[in-house]
């Protein structure tokens, strides 16, 4: 288990694998993003995915399971403060298996409480050809040390 | 439905409402993002929740629901191709009734593809206090009006 002050600036951690099925993909799609292009391989074909796409939010949900599995192992948990940027260079796809890198960009102790700090971590997902399917830049609570 | 020179900046869209119940934020927690103030409302207690709290991802996607199904109405549907700023000032708890709130801050057309634009869009997810939970600045694709 790792506290804040465990954490250094250029610490980098990994989690996954994932795989991810076509009827998960749909599944995701009727509850959260219900899109021709995220719910029916046929109506997608004609879309600009050309072909059946994970929403970006299931990526993104996939990415965070992948980040509460990964070798972070932070104290406390990933409680997520806020998120500074999202990107989707390109969708998960049927089949895809998805695994992430993680890198501590940023750690600072907190002004209004001492006993915590905020890491500004960047979480990359990759799909199985080392493709980037999802960049993010997160800030997380991490408890300090207890004395 | 809006093609891209039907929207202006500081136009204004509604969506939602939606509830959420206690037995959708822990299946969601399962799949995703499973730790403990999101899973266990007993667990949940003694955790910065002080009680069960959905994920924000799950706000995130729940969001994403009531942004498709809004009076905006964009031609092509909603294709995010990034997040600017994603913020959770305070979780959605079981039973809320979630609505959001959209605006447009910029409407830029594509410098490499001028038959479509950019959209940067504001959402904001409120619970039934009105008590915001979710802001989000989201990049949307919108095509232009076909000739």
């Amino acid at each position: 288990m790792r506290y804040f002050e465990d954490v250094a600036v250029g610490d980098r951690f990994t989690g996954g694998s994932l795989t991810v099925e076509a009827v998960e993909i749909v599944a995701y799609a009727e509850k959260f993003d219900p899109q021709p292009f995220h719910l029916d391989p046929d109506a997608a074909k004609n879309t600009l995915f050309r072909g059946l796409a994970a929403s970006g939010w299931h990526t993104a949900g996939l990415t965070m399971r992948m980040i509460v599995g990964s070798d972070a192992e932070l104290a406390g948990g990933y409680i997520g403060m806020g998120v500074d940027q999202i990107s989707w260079p390109r969708p998960t796809r049927p089949g895809d298996l998805l695994r992430i890198e993680m890198e501590i960009l940023e750690a600072r102790r907190s002004a209004k409480r001492p006993d915590q700090g905020i890491l500004r971590v960047k979480t990359t997902t990759f799909n199985q050809k080392d493709e980037v399917v999802q960049t993010m830049i997160a800030n997380l609570l991490a408890p300090g040390r207890p004395d």
